[in-house]
């Protein structure tokens, strides 16, 4: 299964997903995911050292500025 | 919806933007999405820390440097 | 209209372009512009705090390193 | 033999991979890679100064965001 | 002129380079250019502050990492 | 002859590649280069102010994170 099949078998579940810039580690429920890994994220919270740093709610995510995308099945 | 949809849906609402490089996080509303997420944002303020660092007004973003985007419901 | 014909509408305008990298806040007259955003600036300066860093000229500018354009209209 | 064809030819072998951003080196088993080098890697440990920072498992790694894949046949 | 045309009517003459990274700014001869704004330039040299730091001879630049490419003529 | 020619010419011979991050200047062998500027090196070795820092062996590189590619002649 080719990386960006992997990622769209992941909507409806939770990711982790870290970015270029100074976001931290984003956490939240993946919507959708196109093929350039562009990814819309709700209940999306900022995590730091493990503690929520804000809520995001509903988010985009611009593909080619996404480093890593784990999923969360723990 | 595809996350580029979900960007066009907002076109006439107010987003947040974060950008790579050293600006702050951007606050306007959104004229006008492409496909490679090319923003183009009216009434757009810098903000830092919640407060006003200064007025851009109309102002085109390059999509691939955009991290996120925030639609501002709230 | 998408971002990228508000952008080629500033041709022949004065325009203020934050690029990615060490370069300060860029002012010139848009020459020119394609559907990548690449920009050809005529009688560039290089502005740091409101003031004029150093006279750079023509200019080519490559559009993924460019974060925003900004009218001035001012 | 092209740069993605050697990529492609380590599925199912350890390799480690460097990333543009703040994660450091990565390690782990290559499960499939597509011709952007966008990577899919199971049993994922980040590394530091040679020792095992934190377990990652499954991630996919965005190939534009990769800096250096190198086989681990040692 | 587009931008990328600007750029291969500077074949034969000097130009100076910024790149992203660490390198200082390049000052060469351009001898050629594609559409991405790859360039092949010769008798380059890394300069620093005006003054000559190394001397690189013939290099090629990536097209997406050079921020700005500004003409010689003085 | 394009840029992109310019680095297949240099298949077979050692060559210099400054990348963007945190990697020191590689120098190896080029085994093969695509249109991307993905490179295949062998024998690479990352150097530090003109000394061998660590040997990589056989390692492919990113074309989008390549800065500059030296030509080792010398």
């Amino acid at each position: 299964m080719f990386p960006n099949k992997k990622v769209q078998k992941l909507i409806g579940s939770k990711v982790q997903v870290e970015m270029k810039g100074d976001l931290h580690l984003l956490e939240g429920t993946l919507q959708s995911a196109d093929d350039y890994m562009n990814l819309h994220l709700i209940d999306t919270v900022e995590m730091a050292d493990g503690e929520r740093l804000r809520s995001l709610g509903s988010v985009v995510l611009r593909g080619n500025n996404i480093i890593i995308v784990v999923p969360m099945e723990n």
